[in-house]
């Protein structure tokens, strides 16, 4: 359609008028415009997103060049952008771990959420129960163990456990342009009374990546770009919620100031240096050197328990 | 530097604690974080524009789908920005048009400023006033006329314009790939008592691209995307501020309903449809068909007439 016939289709004889717009009338003016918005969800978030984005250009009265250069900031951000590196808009200022805490919200009693991060795969091998996620010489072994109940304390069966983590040089697999399978990561099929335990390697903690307009930002604000050392678990079983979480280690430096906010204290974990070859041996890891041990017992949420919790906070203004 | 000795580098020993975020304390986790920035303008902005992110966020209840599809929004629109097509951020909601007020408040005595849009080039001839910018043939004859003068009306010398405009298309000359030099635009130079003329043509309102993701969002909220035709002109001047504005056909059908915002009455036009030959001939039109007349004096701010404007605008909040 040329654009002559697509102008003369738009019927403007009820359309609001948008002249003369000033600094005082213009979120009116944009608010009356997407009014025509026929999907009510849409009209709301798209309200409330010109209300706080024009009222935080007035607060400040922001320079053009203050704003070409948060364009280009965020254009910059898309063109880099890939699925291992989202960019500027996730990063920007944790509004993604704020959308996920939102809408990760379990009771009190259950085992806390946290950031799923962009490393997740969908091709880790189905390993049973005492089976292992790492090669050899990938890292200082690790072994990880526990039970997974629901907020009553019982064992539940046929959860599954999608887990990943660094190697000991800080990479996941996928940040490898030549990997050829998953390699620090697996899904764990626990016990049918909950148990479960797998061997790993010891994560080392990395920075996101420093370059790029997200690292200069880093560098105006003065902040660093590190998360601390974590093992990825996101935990599936019918009839409960999918948990989405991560074991971070105590000792790591970055604990407190993780780049990212990931860190829950319930979910920080001190790992226990075993020394004994036997046990190494009977936790199927080839050589029997020293080993650091993970326990970590998890408890699930029922849908119906995380929907209250997340109906709390909402009604709370999310402040909850 | 590795990672681990830019880590090494870190002294976390005097950063605030950001463990165990919640939607309640995130907010201020970030304000902590940042509040290491050593620029107070950037401290400042960052703490508006997180704050209002993250009330969003919550006001909202944004669901991950939700954010995922603004990320993925923003991303898009940065893969596919170019100097002419800046996509996503600044179409966002007239958040520029909002920053070009702030920035360019005239007094209200002067000739307001509207948008400058992404089709000024700096490659314009200088022409002589009475001169043409239009070749042939690029649409129907428009002589522009008028006096430039300052807010108590004398004539300012050495006054020069940019102008540019669409041809009879609909279209600037730099959306042609094949461009080899400017058409339809051009610098030119005012008498030394203010008064200035050129031919042109009449320009013809266009859509801003329809496709791409605001493409998709335009049709999400039910919008259109189309612009009133107009020719824009930028007036520079020895000790007085630069203009930025631009002036509209009142017989657009939607001048009421321009998709950046930038119509103003004060802008909007009526052009003379002139038969007589003879004038088509004196002005300098080739051929003595009619020709239409757009007759406008535009009054220019001092710096200090400008400043003291936009010190208003700043001191209401930007909601004067």
């Amino acid at each position: 359609m040329s654009q002559a016939d697509a102008a003369a289709q738009v019927d403007t004889s009820k359309l609001p008028n948008v002249t003369d717009v000033t600094a005082a009338n213009i979120t009116e003016y944009v608010h009356q415009v997407n009014a025509s918005c026929p999907d009510d969800r849409t009209r709301f978030i798209f309200k409330s997103m010109v209300q706080h984005l024009h009222d935080f250009v007035r607060e400040t009265s922001l320079t053009s060049e203050e704003w070409m250069t948060a364009v280009k900031f965020l254009t910059d951000t898309g063109k880099i952008s890939t699925d291992l590196r989202s960019g500027g808009p996730e990063f920007l200022h944790r509004a993604s771990t704020l959308v996920d805490i939102l809408n990760n919200a379990k009771p009190p009693n259950a085992t806390e959420a946290t950031v799923l991060g962009p490393f997740f795969t969908d091709d880790a091998h189905d390993i049973e129960s005492g089976g292992g996620i790492a090669s050899e010489d990938k890292g200082d072994y690790m072994y990880v163990y526990g039970k997974v109940t629901d907020t009553k304390g019982n064992g539940i069966p046929g959860v599954v456990i999608e887990t990943w983590e660094t190697d000991g040089n800080g990479l996941y697999d996928n940040q490898d342009p030549n990997r050829d399978g998953p390699e620090c990561r697996g899904r764990i099929h626990a016990k049918p009374d909950g148990t479960y335990s797998y061997r790993a390697v010891v994560p080392v903690g990395y920075s996101i990546p420093g370059d790029g307009p997200v690292g200069r930002m880093v560098q105006v604000l003065n902040r660093h770009t590190f998360r601390p050392a974590h093992i990825h678990m996101m935990l599936k079983a019918k009839g409960y919620e999918t948990l989405t979480t991560a074991l971070y280690l105590k000792t790591d430096k970055f604990l407190g100031s993780d780049v990212v906010f990931g860190v829950k204290s319930s979910l920080a974990v001190d790992l226990e240096y075993v020394k004994d070859p036997k046990a190494a041996l009977s936790r199927g890891f080839p050589q029997a050197r020293p080993h650091h041990a993970l326990h970590y017992d998890f408890v699930l949420a029922t849908p119906e328990e995380g929907a209250n919790a997340r109906e709390k906070l909402t009604l709370a203004g999310g402040k909850a």
